[in-house]
């Protein structure tokens, strides 16, 4: 860490002046290093070759520390997936703080450190940023936005208009494992060993995926906040086809299935990180999923359903016991602030 | 104003699920139709053909409406004014909500209709973005993120490596008039005329100028959080030049100026957002203004000052009365969240 001359972030740090130059010289900058953030301007100068995918996420996390991962850590990923999801490579993130007023240094530092780090091992560059402090009781602790830019791959063609009956519905990962493991960590619930955050950068595994099977790959989602049930529901209702889901095909960690159980949550409503869902041509979709198999993160992948002619804009799961029943959107909210 | 079924945001709107959906649906996926949003991805593909300039700011001003905008209007002009600074025509904003529980949906939608206002007359699309809401008091009434992304001027060269001995500076407009826009509601300070911010979008203004002033804009940057005080230093700081400024020419407001006396403030340090500092080579400089005082929001331009190899890295004033006085960043925070 670097010797900075203060313990704790106070209003003065995002006050523009001596303070904020302070934080982002010894800090921030150093850390970051690059040529764009060099420049010192309010923004980075980027070029780019083919079209690009913008995406946009806030993190308001809480706790900010979790078992596997931070808020740092997620808000890179988070954005990295969501530009990946578009069928692009990220490579450049903006970052930008919203700190309450108190946060110690050492935690801003852990957190700017796995920034870094997650960046990367996703292969993004932070170029720009903006930190701003609140007053104590106005935040929590800290907030980050990233904003994340990738050049498109040049074989994606990933859109809802893509998709059409027959289409194979594959899951890349165990559901829920984020979720539960922040709610174990808030609820104080024990398991012989933690359930860890699954969050990761999926990126790189999209391009193998795009490089392989290109325009087979319909559609890629993330399904973060709502699970994979709102996800799904999202998608039937603008493709106004309908969707089967087949729950024994569906991964989940036994333990996290287990902590569903006795916390009385569907898994299918539980936010997720580290796994995305992609619509694939039936034909390839069987390849698909051996490729993803051999990836970083696939190991688990499964063809879980497929997208039907019959009740347009539905979601209809058959049980592990083998009945039928419709799955609606996500109504509240399970888990306030879990990404 | 929509029909919505609910008074006041609630953690359920940030849950991912079918409040989240009825929100974007019913509010800002009608309020911001376009054909870039339309798709409902996590991201929006754009294509350019130039270099593009990227920026990000969040906003957290408090209060969220004040004399002459709101949190809304401002976090579009301050992201495309920081895009147009780098010397780029901005296209694109995404925009990211971080909502207090409890607000009410009348000030969201007043805040997103200035949003939309905004980002209409700077002539840019809001591509993306994204909701998140957390537990009163943990946040204060609204935080935005926007990340802006446009197309670079072909004639702008804008850097500090190009401002060299002899360059005038020069400012575009009244200093010091959102800061005590903010303070004086804060403080409940009376006026005979309420004191208005000049916040405004200066990207159109930016492009006529690069058109005929080109590389001779040596570097452009809009001095908001620290005044135009600690712009200046930071900027002497990076040329390892002196920067010296003379006090009778900064054009300032006659009742932000008393405001500035009464409050015990330097004009020099309060918070600034419709107004621009450019460093322009020295036998254009009175064209220049000629041109900037013809155009919107550059009617009180002037030349304030010139970079000189003396003093490196400092800025010097000369006081209305002939004195100097060497002028430090700011070190504190006159007044936290401004923006």
């Amino acid at each position: 860490m670097p010797q900075l001359d203060f313990d704790i972030i106070t209003l003065g740090h995002g006050g523009g002046g001596l303070l904020t130059n302070n934080l982002l010289d010894k800090a921030i900058f150093e850390l970051f290093d690059n040529e764009k953030l060099q420049t010192r301007h309010d923004g980075a100068v980027l070029s780019f070759k083919n079209k690009v995918a913008l995406s946009t996420d806030s993190f308001v996390i809480s706790p900010i520390f979790f078992p596997g991962g931070n808020i740092g850590e997620l808000a890179v990923n988070g954005t990295v997936n969501d530009v990946a999801m578009c069928g692009a490579q990220p490579k450049y993130i903006s970052l930008a703080l919203i700190i309450e007023e108190g946060l110690p240094v050492t935690e801003l530092w852990d957190i700017l450190v796995q920034v870094k780090a997650t960046a990367d091992k996703a292969g993004v560059l932070v170029v720009t940023g903006d930190t701003k402090v609140v007053e104590s009781g106005k935040g929590d602790k800290i907030f980050i936005n990233t904003t994340g830019i990738g050049e498109m791959h040049s074989k994606a063609e990933i859109s809802t208009h893509n998709i059409k009956e027959g289409d194979k519905i594959i899951i890349s990962g165990n559901v829920a494992t984020h979720g539960i493991a922040i709610m174990s960590v808030r609820k104080g619930l024990e398991f012989e060993t933690t359930i860890e955050s699954d969050t990761c950068n999926l990126n790189h595994t999209i391009v193998e995926l795009l490089d392989e099977f290109g325009t087979d790959i319909h559609l890629m989602r993330d399904p973060t906040r709502g699970g994979v049930a709102s996800t799904f529901n999202e998608i039937a209702r603008d493709i106004k086809m309908g969707i089967n889901i087949h729950q024994s095909n569906i991964p989940i960690d036994s333990r996290v299935d287990s902590a569903c159980e006795i916390l009385g949550l569907d898994p299918l409503y539980v936010a997720n990180e580290g796994i995305f869902i992609a619509f694939i041509e039936a034909s390839k979709a069987d390849d698909f999923v051996r490729k993803l198999n051999t990836l970083e993160y696939g190991s688990e992948a499964a063809i879980i359903g497929e997208v039907v002619n019959e009740h347009p804009a539905k979601v209809v799961l058959t049980s592990n016991i083998g009945g039928k029943r419709v799955v609606n959107m996500q109504v509240g909210e399970q888990l306030p602030r879990i990404c």
